[in-house]
């Protein structure tokens, strides 16, 4: 019944790239509603043992079908070898909350439709697992539904390029990393790939020009050895390709000029982290804990997943609480200030919000995202707000609306990975929250 | 170098019992000393990547060969899939502190030794990676070797039985289980096993009596059956056992006749696992974050590793920060009660200070614990102070001495699985320092 697009969801652990070519939603797929794939409804995993037709395992693939997908982003610890991202030992600082009514009722008409629909519709449209909203800090909206909860950790998929790529650009601005250095200075090991002659602004804002096809319904596209070498499970018998990450990155070849046009490639976030781990001496799971997360008053710690030599995946790895993203995302929001420490250099926030290369940005055609641009692995809107997004397959995301002084986090398990399926009734809800917000704050 | 006792630590993830038979110590080994082999030094897992000869896989069996196993013991995350312990959200309650100087220079010892011994030279001795000791519930003693920290979490081993069989008897206690009934009764897909015409007593106690031998020197003992059918990882090729631990347990025969003699089996605790799954909803690790972990005021989460449907491993599968590890001893010196809560019945603790049937226990031989006996899965020594214990290979413990108001909680890495190796230090230690506690409180 699911089969149809079984494949493309089942590899997306290892790519979790935006898929720009798939355009359809939800709506017009063979994919059961948010109501009738609940994951808890389904039972997945419940019982001693589960019934045979509820068990999910990394091995055989079915971790990653939906609907058993919708338990899978929310449960990776079960599934696979991950590292930790200490919180640290003190006391969580809790959130301020304000808790809104006018939310639920709250209107908007979906991109391509001529019906309205509500907030509270959206969220079923979305198949989202929790979202919480900050406006001024407060949290004045906070939903969870099928197995998420707030002590839960959920799958952040490629919102975890945003993190690391402030993790770069927070390098950037203490002078440990050099933007217009080459990769390959940093990384020698590079020297045969595209990298070698790429330089850290152009990964930082995706104008490589790599020959690394995301495109799942191709057998033969990079993507395949990309999530076959960092798979942590041992690797078939008669396999003689890359057996991690880094050994993978240093295969990619170019394909083009780079620094004319952005390409969303999640190998870009990989080299990054490689990047951050050789000059720092700590892998992005350790320095997110030790620069960030543990300054945030957290009240969980994060993991990130890895490969079968313990490197995170800076390309989509990464998984935490919803209410921590929160706190990252009114971090960012705050010009990198939190709870009285400049945590993230309000230059670095700065550089993010002014964006990107628009023309090279325009060039990779997201029809959704017309007159946005990318910089330092954030998506920048350049819309009259402001607005600027981490996003993940599956609808994740991290909506922050400096002119509304609001913070979106939401994790989701949207059937279709790719955020142009959920955008048409994502982006209007969000604006429409903001406008609400501003008019009545 | 190593190799002559490689194989029994490979496996000993999946068994994790007490090698009674082993009565080597260290100093009779080929194994490099504490120093030698400090994991920290040795940067395992340092790097990006790591040298070739410093990493460190979960699929080759490289993570439990010495002196690897020193670095796996406190990362297992990274090695396996887990499952959370939850700590809940609030924040931790820290644990009172009244550091004395009087400790480093105790002097005990060895059994079966002329030589005394420091206090500060047994934690090197034992391969010690952290040890907290509370006396009157303050924090009198801390300190951390190799690659632990406050913040990171260690392997508990068999003391995982402890924990487990603690909540069995709250189980018992509060009605929800009868320690008179038989296994099959709760379980009936042990209908054909050895558990089939056991007690749940006899199980808490074990006095079950198995076809199951802990002997890894023998390739055909019933450990390697049982460490397969746990491990996450896909099976080989060909092969048609059983698929997980709850399978394994299936196939568990009978050998001579249950309740007569101690007979130290981990799928005792497996059984338990399973029986406490089937009544109550929720597997162990829930369970315990339910009923202790969350009401601990715990600074961490902790966790268990998990089989290929996400079975914790009720055996041995526990990990959690030390002075959490702490915080859980305290609890039972303290008939239970903890933050002002009654958190395991009195009735409960006192029945595992009164101890199991001394005979039975007489019959298992262990020369080092003479008079003791073993109750809901603790170890009771019966000694003057009415100490007991929970203890796991490699040198895992928690030991409280009522008398003394001393807990003792501590996490090694020594080269040898057997308690029996560290047993000739470990006991005169804490024995010394019960009485230095009580004669200078």
């Amino acid at each position: 019944m699911f089969k149809r697009l079984s494949r493309p969801a089942r590899i997306c652990l290892f790519c979790l790239s935006t898929l720009a070519a798939s355009v359809a939603s939800a709506a017009d797929t063979p994919y059961p509603d948010a109501a009738a794939s609940d994951p808890a409804k389904m039972g997945w995993m419940v019982g001693a043992p589960p019934p045979p037709d509820r068990i999910i395992r990394f091995a055989d693939g079915s971790y990653f079908k939906f609907p058993a997908m919708r338990w899978s982003v929310s449960n990776f610890r079960q599934l696979m070898p991950t590292t930790n991202v200490s919180r640290g030992l003190g006391a969580p600082v809790p959130l301020a909350r304000a808790l809104r009514t006018d939310i639920d009722q709250l209107t908007f008409i979906p991109t391509g439709s001529t019906e309205p629909m509500t907030w509270e519709q959206s969220l079923a449209a979305n198949y989202t697992d929790g979202i919480v909203v900050l406006h001024r800090g407060k949290v004045v909206y906070e939903r969870y539904f099928g197995v998420l909860n707030p002590e839960g950790e959920h799958a952040a998929m490629s919102v975890t390029k945003s993190v690391v790529g402030t993790m770069g650009a927070m390098l950037v601005a203490d002078g440990t990393l050099d933007a217009n250095k080459k990769i390959v200075d940093y990384v020698p090991e590079l020297a045969n790939s595209a990298f070698a002659t790429a330089t850290l602004r152009q990964v930082l804002d995706m104008t490589t020009a790599l020959k690394f096809s995301e495109d799942y319904a191709d057998p033969k596209a990079e993507v395949w050895q990309h999530a076959m070498a960092g798979n942590p499970l041992p690797k078939p018998a008669g396999y003689t390709g890359p057996q991690t990450y880094m050994e993978y990155l240093q295969t990619v070849q170019p394909l083009g000029e780079h620094g004319k046009a952005f390409g969303y490639k999640t190998v870009n976030s990989d080299v990054l982290g490689w990047v951050i781990a050789r000059v720092t001496g700590r892998n992005v799971a350790q320095l997110l804990s030790e620069k960030i997360w543990q300054r945030l008053g957290a009240e969980q710690d994060a993991y990130f997943t890895v490969d079968s030599i313990g490197t995170p995946f800076a390309g989509g790895g990464f998984n935490a609480g919803l209410r921590d993203m929160a706190r990252f995302g009114e971090l960012m929001r705050n010009d990198g200030q939190y709870l009285g420490q400049q945590i993230v250099p309000k230059a670095v926030v700065d550089d993010i919000r002014a964006g990107g290369d628009k023309a090279a940005f325009a060039k990779a055609g997201y029809d959704q995202l017309k007159g946005g641009s990318y910089r330092n692995m954030w998506w920048v809107t350049h819309n009259a707000d402001g607005a600027y997004m981490a996003r993940g397959v599956y609808g994740q995301r991290i909506y922050i609306d400096p002119k509304a002084e609001m913070v979106i986090v939401r994790f989701a398990s949207n059937p279709i990975a790719s955020n142009s399926a959920n955008d048409p009734v994502t982006i209007p809800a969000f604006e429409a929250l903001a406008k609400q917000l501003i008019a009545h704050p």
